[in-house]
């Protein structure tokens, strides 16, 4: 799959050029002929003899974008001066800031906001501890925790090396959803001590959104996270990929004319996310699913499984699809399947094997940057495709979910997340995408769409008052 | 000593009162009569009969504010509607907030800030992890820790009840100096636990506030935590409070003309502040120091001394303290003593003691809200007088110095905080009340004085640079 110039890949590139002569429109020629895309063009400065050109262009890659550079320092009577990477240029200093609310100008506001008036409102909460939820930033507070672990597709590289994609997760949390996010970059991947730290700092804030921590460990700390605090813990590269899954799904199905109950599901990845979207998936109907690893299709009786912990996720897997313990590959499974689900590599199906799937065959190859198959392939006999790229139609995005569905759990100041608020979330953005709008091409809205981050808040609420885990329901249950 | 109505025991009144007649001038003449003092009268609706009003009234206390009420609600026809209290009122919801430094306004810029431009940025901190500190929020984030356990005077109310004083120190990070701060007020009061977890938070900070954590674990959690991070870790109240008392302590000096080495020092308590003042002192020259804490005078024979941990606090001040190993009362020690240091408990000196001491004596009565002594009358035989209080001369607040500092560290990208760099911040912290200025009624500037936080980083700034403790100096210690 050949990939566009992206802005991503974006430089600035800073260089003089004779006034006279054709030097400035061969600048564009020779970015263009090079595969890259001039998206600005700005004369800083213009004298009699020369000209200063702040050239903008997008390439594909860094080397791509060194390629260019290299070509027009190749143009007779051009100097190149700084070239700067625009993504570079925007992580400078960080992209997320602490604000105040009030201004403190003179001692009346100090004396407001710090000593002696703060006390009387620290002792209101002493005496009515849920008060913090009112006068402390508690209300609207969710740490983004990660340990570095599994840091997107890049793997392990550590918790500062993590920064730059927590720091835009809380960016996302507060434009989407109007939430203070703070990143949490763990100098620990350590099971006991994450969920030591993380039950610590829990009593300022009102969630915790896990993020990039690698399975198995995952499960654990998710799992004992949950059982410890009274704040919603969620991790998002499982729940938050199972949600929007789920939501695409449901339009798909209203595409292809089927119901989920019926469908022979067949997955690539036994990861976090694919357990998670699994589980998911049971829980809203689906009877019939199989999973393939890197091993092959998951069954009973599998080397690798014949031994294993019976608590591992691996078993929990074989425990729960396969009913017919089903063997062999991948090709051979999808054969027949109505929804292939790939959260694994590039690349391990081709167009004979989608084209071998059922009627009405649905494909989410969710591999990132490059899919399970290659979508245009896919979509040739596909009834509905879907990827998580930007660049495709369908795109399954975690950013549809996450920011509404905490917005969904302070506003019910909820003490827990739970699969009937991950149900109500993908129906609702699954309704977002309107009766009038809905086609193979357009299964789920676009993460710019207004409505999304509203509606999904509103369901997860409504799902947490429903059932009575709300701070202050008269069903008790233990508050710290 | 009678306390002045104060606007953080503010409240507005809302009420109606008959257009005609003498009511609203009532309003303000019960007010004044009952010992409070109007600060604001808006009218907010008005109609042929009756005018809805704002009143804005400062009081003394809560009960006082409470008292004014019952006496407006007397008055004919006025009707009292809600009660806010302006300082609950500037809490809701919070004091700080996260802010995005770019706009998410489509998928170009969503692409830059989040995936897939976002993990070059990650991949170049992987490769070089002191690029944190240019690339996130490393360079500008201080993490403003607190256990709950000694919050202001209020004692041990937990993390939840402390979170109003940590948001607050954190809005005047950013108000005095621009730093990004964020609380954790941490579930647990272990000494191990909090080590652990502030260790672990490290990676995404370039400092650490410790705030309100009680002696004498703070000490050790301190220490321990010094020598494990590589970012610099300070208690405020230990080390804030000694820079800023030095300072106050150096123009008083100039005020009297007497010599820091020739002074004869008592100080009442012995608690975190006491021994962090105390050292610092001793580091700037005091030669001659007696600490008294509640059981009298510290010295090696007293009872409680003897079989102490010889690394106790208490037993590191007898043996750099007191060394005529005197005996006896607080009141005893100070007679004939110049400077007179209290970081205790109110009212354990009065005017005799005062006048006790030697010609030209130096009291800083830091007891809050009060004092030592009662300032007025130690003012009747000492020279200066400094208490912790905002309506006397000089106030020795912390306000003056944690700004600065961190400022100082942050910009030197500093490794460590130490002495050197605590005696140039009390020096700066000095030198912004200029010759012509001081006197023995301003010898610190107020925390408004623009001056006084640029100044104080510049000092530790240089005084870090100098001792080749920022990270890239070439003298290697170890870098995360």
């Amino acid at each position: 799959m050949a990939t566009a110039p992206s802005v991503s890949y974006s430089i600035t590139v800073r260089l003089e050029v004779p006034a006279s002569g054709t030097a400035v429109s061969e600048l564009t020629t020779a970015v263009e002929s090079s595969g890259g895309s001039v998206t600005g063009l700005d004369v800083t400065a213009s004298g009699h003899d020369a000209l200063r050109i702040d050239v903008t262009i997008a390439a594909t890659s860094t080397a791509h974008a060194d390629e260019i550079v290299t070509r027009l320092r190749g143009i007779e009577g051009v100097e190149i001066g700084k070239v700067s990477d625009r993504t570079f240029l925007m992580h400078l200093g960080g992209k997320i800031e602490m604000s105040a609310k009030h201004p403190i100008r003179n001692r009346d506001e100090l004396s407001m906001i710090y000593t002696p008036g703060v006390a009387r409102v620290c002792m209101a909460i002493a005496n009515n501890p849920d008060d913090a939820r009112r006068l402390t930033i508690k209300r609207n507070s969710v740490a983004v925790v990660t340990d570095g672990s599994a840091v997107l597709g890049l793997g392990n590289i550590g918790p500062k090396a993590a920064l730059p994609v927590m720091e835009g997760k809380a960016a996302l949390f507060k434009r989407f959803a109007g939430i203070d996010a703070w990143p949490l970059c763990l100098d620990t991947q350590d099971t006991d001590e994450i969920v030591a730290v993380v039950k610590a700092i829990a009593p300022g804030f009102a969630g915790i959104n896990l993020e990039d921590i690698s399975a198995p460990r995952c499960f654990e700390i998710e799992a004992r996270l949950r059982e410890a605090l009274d704040i919603p813990v969620f991790h998002d590269d499982q729940h938050g990929t199972a949600i929007v899954v789920l939501a695409a799904l449901t339009n798909a199905l209203r595409v292809v004319g089927k119901n989920i109950e019926d469908l022979r599901v067949v997955m690539s990845g036994a990861g976090a996310a694919g357990t998670a979207i699994l589980k998911l998936l049971i829980a809203a109907g689906v009877k019939h699913a199989v999973v393939a690893d890197i091993h092959g299709v998951v069954h009973h009786d599998r080397e690798d499984l014949v031994d294993a912990d019976p608590e591992s996720p691996l078993c929990w897997i074989a425990n729960n699809t396969n009913p017919e313990n089903a063997t062999g590959s991948l090709k051979e499974a999808v054969v027949g399947a109505d929804l292939f689900i790939g959260v694994s590599a590039p690349n391990v199906l081709d167009g004979a094997d989608v084209a071998a799937m059922a009627d009405g065959a649905i494909v989410f190859a969710l591999a990132n940057p490059d899919p399970e198959v290659d979508p245009a392939v896919a979509r040739r006999t596909a009834a509905v495709v879907a990827t998580g790229r930007s660049d495709f139609p369908n795109q399954i995005n975690n950013v549809l979910v996450f920011p509404g569905v905490f917005r969904g759990l302070l506003d019910a100041q909820s003490r827990t997340v739970n699969t009937e608020m991950m149900l109500a979330a993908a129906r609702a953005l699954a309704d977002v995408v309107g009766a009038d709008e809905i086609n193979a091409n357009y299964i789920i809205p676009s993460v710019f769409n207004e409505k999304v981050a509203g509606a999904v808040a509103g369901a997860v609420a409504g799902a947490a008052k429903a059932e009575g885990v709300t701070v202050g329901h008269s069903t008790p249950a233990p508050v710290q």
